[in-house]
């Protein structure tokens, strides 16, 4: 059987642990996520991995090098899914680092450093609110009261869930790996953007991760008649919202060549009613960027509309910053050996960022880190409809198997 | 006892009928509204008028003339609120109409036309979406056929409602009065807007009742990733929203001076999060002016702004009209006579327009049709903070009393 064949037929056996009708829905902590990670395993194992399930469900299949004691070149990503995901998001990077490993046993390679694939627990935010759980605690940078009382739709709460995968909640620290160092840590992971389709490359070198700062902006005037209050005695928060969703464009297309963006997901106009002047408007700002000098030119001119919107407009404007994290950037030193690999490979590539956090974010603080992106088809992502040609991430794995093997092999030795 | 104390106790008498503990809550066809309905039928008679309920579920009480065939001058105004309304919206006209009935009686006035004070059913759309059912009816304008299924929020239908309150659905028509002609009909309105009290006038004499033209416009983009779409790849119906909201102010400020008002009062972003790009949005349109030409201006400015989103920002566009009803003009010859007791009475006064419907829109077809508004203090309407000085309700009744008595003593006779 040929490897694309090959890795088809893994990456639909895994798609198979599925509990929706559209697109796929493998929620972290389920009963469809742990029967896929529990397949996962048997899967490493046959392929003569070690293999264990850490204290946050992290699961860690390790192909022993010649050298016991050297750190480890590891090749991460996720199996969780969002409701109604698509056949791509994680289950490629995890899948992609199997493949690797049947390769290298095939041609019978030994490799200095271990090598190591882990499927982290819980990356996508969709159940708890919060996301990249499995690998902050592998990080050792969980602050795990926040999540003890998450609740699920369903009013599950995280620790109940951990529970019914036979976690503990009260052990969740003991994944910490903080202590060790990684050789090297890569992620293989579609781009859930249209930059590379767009510009017709076939991989992504990802310099840095955006990480968001997000706001809730509440906008107050005064309701009144729709029919009874002339234009200039209103105080319309809808229009003063509209005035703000318009200059925030404005600031982030200013801050383009960035890459920064940012985005007014969330608008509701509480009471809303189609003869009544909006009293109020609650507005979910999400921007972005891997320079914290171009998200600040970004915030800065949000706020200078504020205030001008505020006294122009006679409005009340509260705005709550709700979470502000920093960029992280990534090994200048693997994101080169990457790009070395494509020119000789003759692949096109480009340089970018990532605006979507990734578990490789988490990874930093225990050694270099890599993140190589394939194409979205139309960039579309956690959506039924997402999708990536299987010839693309041939392409993606040929590239990672590359950098794991000049990783894992000590050119002194 | 005088004429002060005395409305007061009429009034809080009225507003006794009360289901909600915030504001009052009188809805139409209710215990509460056919409760105070017929209360004030008592104290109707009470004052010797012969009274009766009509078929529509209008109060009809009329005192006689001295020349029985004459054409009736007729008070009319609506005893019903919206949820959580108000102590003067509608109830304030029905008992004028009863103070001016005490006037002519304690003086004993003899007048050669009858007086009529007509309570009108169902004035407020609150619950069954549809507005001024029982001056339709009155009118002979009613198309019930759109009525008989409609249903309230517990899933009572109006004919249902209307069976409770002994009312039968198939006999609506037969309150039509469109046979008849008035001599004149007069509706003392609280203003529901901020108009009156920021110019510090007294009286408000319209001179025409704007009509909506309602649109339902939905914006089609593509939603996608928050974090990994760049600016320039968006298509975000919220930013194509809000150009919309903008434009539509602008537009309607450019027609201020006819009085002209557009508001979008519902916005909403189905499926919207915070880290999703915007990919519908649906907003709800009120367009009012006394001017046919005006709101024409409006609704062109608006089509172009629809055309030039929809091609700049490649967003696709659904505009839907759901209603386009045409403004009134009220009574010139009743108006002057209004305008003449205000000087007379050294009233500070004003000409306006009304932005809200009013059951003296559908009398037009009647007679002669003047509307004397009194201020609302901030303008507050359809809440429980509604508020009219009680000295602002009878200077408007001394000039309703006015105009009723020269309407109704013939200058001939």
């Amino acid at each position: 059987m040929d490897r694309k064949r090959r890795y088809e037929e893994l990456l639909n056996n895994m798609n198979q642990y599925n509990s929706g009708s559209k697109g796929i829905t493998r929620v972290a902590f389920t009963n469809e996520e742990q029967a896929c990670s529990h397949a996962f395993m048997r899967l490493c194992k046959n392929e003569g991995l070690e293999i264990r399930m850490d204290y946050a469900g992290n699961i860690i299949a390790k192909r022993e090098g010649k050298h016991k004691n050297l750190p480890p070149v590891v090749i991460g990503s996720h199996l969780d899914t969002v409701y109604q995901g698509g056949k791509y998001d994680g289950v490629v990077g995890v899948t992609a680092g199997l493949e690797v490993i049947k390769r290298l046993n095939e041609q019978k390679i030994e490799t200095d450093h271990p090598i190591e694939i882990i499927s982290f627990a819980c990356e996508e935010s969709s159940r708890f609110g919060v996301s990249t759980v499995g690998s902050k605690a592998m990080a050792g940078t969980l602050h795990k009261e926040k999540y003890q009382q998450l609740k699920d739709k369903d009013g599950i709460t995280f620790e109940k869930a951990l529970s019914l995968c036979a976690l503990r909640f009260d052990q969740l620290d003991l994944a910490s790996r903080s202590q060790e160092r990684f050789k090297a840590f890569f992620e293989l992971h579609n781009e859930q953007g249209p930059i590379l389709i767009n510009n017709n490359k076939k991989i992504g070198i990802v310099t840095g991760i955006a990480a968001p700062v997000r706001l809730i902006i509440e906008v107050k005037g005064a309701a009144s008649h729709s029919g009874t209050t002339p234009m200039n005695m209103r105080k319309d928060a809808l229009l003063g919202a509209s005035e703000i969703a318009l200059a925030l464009e404005a600031a982030a297309k200013e801050e383009q060549h960035h890459g920064t963006v940012a985005t007014i997901g969330v608008l509701s106009i509480p009471m809303g009613a189609m003869n009544v002047v909006p009293g109020i408007v609650e507005m979910k700002v999400d921007i972005r960027s891997t320079s914290i000098v171009s998200r600040n030119k970004v915030l800065d001119a949000l706020s200078k509309k504020l205030e001008d919107v505020k006294e122009r407009r006679g409005l009340e404007i509260i705005s709550q910053e709700i979470s502000k994290e920093d960029p992280v950037h990534l090994s200048e030193e693997l994101s080169l050996q990457v790009e070395k690999i494509c020119q000789d490979k003759s692949l096109p590539y480009q340089w970018m960022q990532s605006g979507a956090g990734h578990d490789a974010m988490n990874m930093t603080s225990l050694g270099p880190v890599g993140l190589i992106f394939i194409p979205s088809l139309n960039g579309i992502s956690h959506h039924p409809d997402e999708h990536t040609d299987l010839d693309d991430i041939l392409t993606g794995i040929d590239v990672l198997e590359a950098a794991v093997l000049q990783q894992a092999v000590d050119l002194s030795s």
